[in-house]
C-alpha cells in the first residue's frame, strides 16, 4: 500500500509522465507555520538540473491543495500537488524492459497495465512528494532541537573520509547548500568528475550516503517490530536505488569482539556514550549518541549503452537507453534520504512520552 | 507497537524472566494442518543449548492456547505460549546498564519501570515467538513452491565463500540440521573455534548471515513504501543484534558502473535474469531471480569482562557480566532470520494477485 | 487519521472553500476499466442543485491525477481531484459557531487554526471523494454479482413503507435515477413537500435511509473487531449528519423473544434464511440473506433562523445562518451511503477466501 | 483481523471450549499501577452466575503473562490469559447450526474448520478479554477526570425512564454494584422478572443499554474516518448481540426541524451546551456535553425451544438448544459496553493534543 506512518501518515501518488504527482500528509500539528522558503529550497535540492543530473527541466513546484490557510497548517490533511510539465511524448508500446529497473517486475505485477512511461509510478520522480513532506518534518524536529544531515561518502570508487557528528553539526547549512554535499572539497571534486566521466561514457555510477540525526532524546523507538532501525530502513528502502542500509559500524562490528564493539558509558552530570559503534541505537531505541546510518545506492539502471534484455513478448532484444537520465542519482537522493529520516523520526516522536 | 503485518498479523509479548512469552498470529488459513514436528524442529534450532550457546536450559515448548482444533488451524487467531522455566533469581535493582544493550535506553523510555531481568521484553528470547510463527509461514510458502534458507557467511574474522542459490536449494535440508549452518565444512569448524575462543576469553563475536528465498513469483511487493526490501528490512531489524541489511551485491554495486551492475535478461520460453547483483529485487518488486540478502550482526553485548558503564543513578561504574549468555548469537539467529523472511514474504503474498 | 481501509485504502483531503478536495484510492485492481459515465452519474447524484438542495452550483468534476492510463486503472494509487469553483468570499473571523455543527469542536481541537470557511474539512462537500471512490467500488462488486441500493424511508415525519429486497433489486436502476429515491411515489412527493416546507421556513429536516446489499457470499466479515457491522458503521459514521446505524430489525428485536427474533433456516438444494430480522449479518458475518441497514440522519444544522450560540471569544451571541445550505441532506446522502457500503464490502471481500 | 487500535492496540484470541482465551494490550503507560481489585470487580460483573445468567461456573481469573512487574505496568505488551475450566464435553460433529447465531456463517467462512464448540471464537466469552482491557482503560481515563457509566433502559418490553448525566454521575458506583444496573428500582425488578419469565419458557429476551462518558475534553475525535461515532460504533459492533448503535437522540432528531434539534450554546465563563440531542458529538468530535449512546441488543439466539434450521450437510432439521445459556445477555453486556467505550476513548485521547 502506498501509505505509511502511524502518527504522521503519508499517502503518495503519481507518475512520471502523467498529469502529476503528490502526497497527502496527515497528523501535522494545527497552527504550525512552516518556513515555505526552506521547503522550496529542499525541493530544489532534489530537482533535476545542472550537469551532474538529468537535463529534464522541472521546478517541482508544489501547489497546496488542502490543509493550509494563509500559510499556516489547519490540522486537516495537507495535499501537495506537483504538475508534470517537461514530458516528451514517445511510444512505449514496444519499449523493452530496462535491465535492473522496475519495468519487468511492474509489468508482471500489474498484468501489463502499469504506466510504463518513464517508469510510471516507480519513477524516482515520486520522491518529490517525500521530499516535500520531509521538509516539513525537519522543521518540526528542529523545533525540538533535532537536526538531520547527510553527506556523500562515496561516488563510485571515490571514497570520502568520515566526518564526526560535531563537524557535521557545525557545517550543516553548508552541506545543504552544496550540489554534491561532501565536506572534503578535494573528494567532492573527484566525485563530480567520476559522475561526468560516467556521463560521457553513456554510463552511470552509484555511491554511499551517510545520514545523521543530532539531538534525539534517549529511548525513542519501540521494542521489537518498530525499532528505530526497522522504521527507518523501511522508509529508506522505499527510495529507488537504495540496496543497503547499515547502522553505525554495522559492517565492521561483526569482525570485532564484544569487548571492542561495545560502546562504554560514563556518568556524572550527563551520561556519555564513549564510542558510537552502534550508531546511536541500542535495543532498537535511541541511546543519546548521534544516530548514524549509511545507505548504499546502486548506479542508475537507465544508461545510454547497449544492453541485453527482453520485451513485453518475452523476446530477447538489445536496447539502448533513450531519453534523459541521471548519470548518478546519489546527489539528488541526499535530500530524499534526509526527508525519509526526518519523517521516520517524527512519527516515532509521536509515540514518545519523554 | 508490538504488532506487525497486514495479511498475516503478529502480536508479540513476553519477557525473559517473567511467567512466559508468546505470539498471537492472525490471518493463517483455516484448514491448514501444520507439520508440528517441523515446527518443533525450528524451535529447537533457536533454543539454547550446546557449547556454542548459552547454558540456559529451556526446551521452548509451545502451548497452543487458541486457533487450533485437533492439530488443524481453525482460522481464528492462534496464540502460542511459552513458559519460562530455568530462571535464576537475582537482584536487579542496582544492576548497571550493560553497554550496547537495550538496558539504558529502555530504562529511559519506560521511566525506570521496564522489566530489567535478563533484558525483559528486549531479550533475544522473545524471538522464540517469531520463530514459531515463521515455521508455520515457511510451510505455507512451501505449499506454493517457495523455499527459504540461510547460511552463515562470517563469524568474527572467519569468512565463508558464497554459495550459489542452486547449491543452497539442493542442500537446504542439510543446512537446517546443522548447529552452525555453513556449507563449507572447514570454515564451519573454524567459525565454531572462533566462538569457543571468544567464550574462553569471556568475550563474544558477531558475524553475517546470507538468507535466500527460491521460487518466488515475479512482481511480489508493493511500490514505494511496501517494497520487498522495506518489508523485509523492517522485520530483520526487529531481531536483536542485526546492524546491517544489504540486498544482493548492494555493498559493491556502488563501486560498479551501471553497465556492469545491471542484470541483463534473456528471453525465450522463460525469461532469465543473467546475473543477480540486485538480489532478486528491482523497483522494490521480485524479478524472478533468487532473493538474496545479507544481515550483519554485532557481537553479543553481554560479556564476562569488565566494562565501563553507568547505573540507574547515572554514576560511572565498572561491571562484569553475570549470568549465562551466548558467546555468539549468530547460529541461533539463523532460524529467526529465516522466520522473519518467511513472514514478510507470506504477508506480501496476501497482496499478490498472481 | 484521514485514511481508511486495509485492502482498499482511502485518503481523503480537502476543504469546502479551499482550492479543492479529493481522494487517493489504493488497492484497486490493475486492468480495471471503469464505466466513467456511471462514475459521473454517481457524482451528479450527490452534487448540489435542484430546489431540494443548496443553490451552490458545482459540477463536482473529477480530474484524474494518477493511477489511470487511457481510461484503465494501472494498479498505482488513483488520485481524483475536484476543484472548488463557486465559492463566495466572506469574512469568517467573527463568525459565531453554528449550533450542532463541527465549528465549535473543531475550533477547540485545532486550537483555532481550523479552516472555518463553509465548515472547512468538516464540510459535507468532502463526501464527494467518497462518492467517487464508491462508484468504482460498486462496479467492482457488480462484477461479482453484488448490488448496492438504498431508498429513503423517512423525511421528517413522513414515513415510507418498507420495501422487500426483491422489490429493491428489480427497481434499483429506477432508484438511482430519482432525485429523491423512494419507491412509493405518493410518499416521495410528500417528502419533497416536507423539505420545501422546511426551506420556506428557513429551517431544515432530517430523515432515514435504508441501504441494501444483494448477492453477498456467506461468511463475509471478520470475527470480533472487523465484523461487517463494525466495518460498515465505522464508515457510515464518517458521513456528516448520521446519528444512528441499525442493522436489520435491530430496534425491534429487543422487544421480541428469541423464539420470534431468531431467523429460522431451511435446507435442501440451497439453504434459505426464512426471515431476516438480523439484516443479513449473524456473528458479525454475512449469512446469505440480504444485508439491510437503516441510517438515521439529523436535520442540517445550518439554518436561516435565529439561534443562540457563542463566538470564538466564548461570548453568547445570536446568529442567523448566512450563505446557501441544504434544507435536507438526506437525498444527497443516499449515494454517499451507498458508496460507504460498497467500499466497506469491497474491503472485506479482499480478505474473503470464498 | 483480531487486532484493534492505534495508540492502544488490542489483540484478542481464544475460544469458548478450548484451553483458554485472552488479550494482548499494547500502548499502556509504563509506571501505571492499576487497582487490581477494581479489575477483578469488572471481570466479576461480566462473569456468569446468578439466576439471571447462564449456570456455567467460571471465575474468569486472569493470569498476567507479561507486561507487569510487581503489580506495575512495565510499558511492554500486557498479555492477560484466562483458562477455561467448566467445559462439558459433547459431540459437536452433527450439531445443527443455531438460528441467528454465528454457527452457519462461521462454518462457511472457515470452510468447516471453525471450532464449533460453544461458538468457538464467536462466543460471548471472548469479551472477557475486552472487559479486562477496558477495566484498565477506565482507570486511565479516571486519572484524567473522565468517567464511564451505563444503565439498562429496556429488557424486552419493560422500558426504564432515561436518567440525566448528573444522576448517572452521582450514582455511578451504585450502578457498578448492581447485577442488573438500572436506577429505577421498580423497573429493575420488572426487568429481572421479564428475564426469569423468558428463562422459564426456555426462551430469551434482549434490551437496550444507554452508555455515558462524563468529563471529556472538547474536540476529541478525528475528522471523517475516525470520528468519535465511527471509533465507538466499530468497537460496540464487535460485541455479540448488538444490532443498533444510536448517538444522543439520533432516532428522534430526524423527526424534528433543525431549529428544534440543534443544541444551542451559551457563553460566559464556561461555554454550555443547552440541550444534548447530539449526545455530546458534533462533526464527529466531542463538544463538551456528556457523551451519550444507546445500544440495541437482540435476544440470545441459543434457546431451549424447538427451532427449524439446517445442519452441516445442508439438510433441514429441527433442533432444541442444549447446554447452558443466558436467557438475557444484556446485564452481562453492560461492563463489556463500558469497556469498549473506555478503550475507544482512551485510544482517541492518545491522538488528542489538548
Amino acid at each position: 500500500m502506498n501509505t505509511w506512518g502511524q502518527n504522521v501518515r503519508l499517502s503518495i501518488f503519481g507518475e512520471s509522465h502523467g498529469p502529476g504527482l503528490g502526497v497527502v500528509i496527515d497528523g501535522l500539528p494545527a497552527g504550525f507555520r512552516p518556513d515555505w522558503t526552506m521547503v522550496k529550497g529542499e525541493m530544489a535540492r532534489r530537482a533535476p538540473g545542472g550537469e551532474l543530473a538529468t537535463e529534464r527541466q522541472e521546478g517541482d513546484e508544489i501547489e497546496l491543495i488542502s490543509g493550509v490557510l494563509e500559510g499556516t497548517l489547519t490540522g486537516a490533511p495537507l495535499c501537495g500537488l506537483i504538475r508534470n510539465k517537461d514530458m516528451r511524448s514517445q511510444d512505449y508500446s514496444d519499449m523493452p524492459f530496462r535491465p535492473s529497473h522496475a519495468d519487468y517486475a511492474a509489468f508482471h505485477k500489474f498484468h501489463g497495465f502499469n504506466d510504463p512511461r518513464g517508469g510510471g509510478h516507480f519513477s524516482g520522480r515520486i520522491t518529490a512528494g517525500l521530499t516535500f513532506a520531509g521538509a516539513l518534518a525537519k522543521q518540526l524536529l528542529a523545533q525540538k532541537g533535532i537536526e538531520i544531515g547527510a553527506q556523500i561518502t562515496a561516488i563510485g570508487r571515490t571514497l570520502a573520509p568520515p566526518v564526526t557528528p560535531d563537524q557535521l553539526g557545525e557545517r550543516l547549512a553548508e552541506l545543504r547548500s552544496m550540489r554534491l554535499p561532501c565536506l572534503n572539497e578535494q573528494k567532492a571534486n573527484a566525485m563530480a568528475e567520476e559522475i561526468l566521466a560516467a556521463k560521457r561514457a553513456g554510463d552511470s555510477v552509484g555511491g554511499r550516503v551517510e545520514a545523521f540525526a543530532l539531538g534525539l532524546p534517549v529511548g525513542l523507538g519501540e521494542p521489537f517490530f518498530d525499532s528505530v532501525e526497522s522504521v527507518l530502513s523501511h522508509l529508506f528502502y522505499a527510495i529507488p536505488a537504495v540496496k543497503g542500509v547499515v547502522f553505525g559500524d554495522g559492517l565492521e562490528m561483526g569482525l570485532m569482539r564484544g569487548s571492542d564493539a561495545n560502546d562504554a558509558m560514563s556518568g556524572g552530570e550527563r551520561v556519555k556514550i564513549l564510542s558510537n559503534h552502534n550508531g546511536g541505537v541500542t535495543g532498537g531505541l535511541t541511546n543519546g549518541a548521534p544516530l548514524r546510518v549509511t545507505l548504499f545506492m546502486k548506479p542508475t539502471p537507465t544508461i545510454g549503452r547497449e544492453q541485453q534484455t527482453v520485451n513485453a513478448k518475452g523476446e530477447s532484444v538489445v536496447m539502448r537507453g533513450r531519453g534523459r537520465h541521471d548519470p548518478c542519482v546519489v546527489p539528488r537522493a541526499v535530500p530524499v534520504i534526509e526527508a525519509a529520516m526526518a519523517l521516520g523520526l517524527l512519527d516515532l516522536m509521536g509515540r514518545y512520552e519523554g
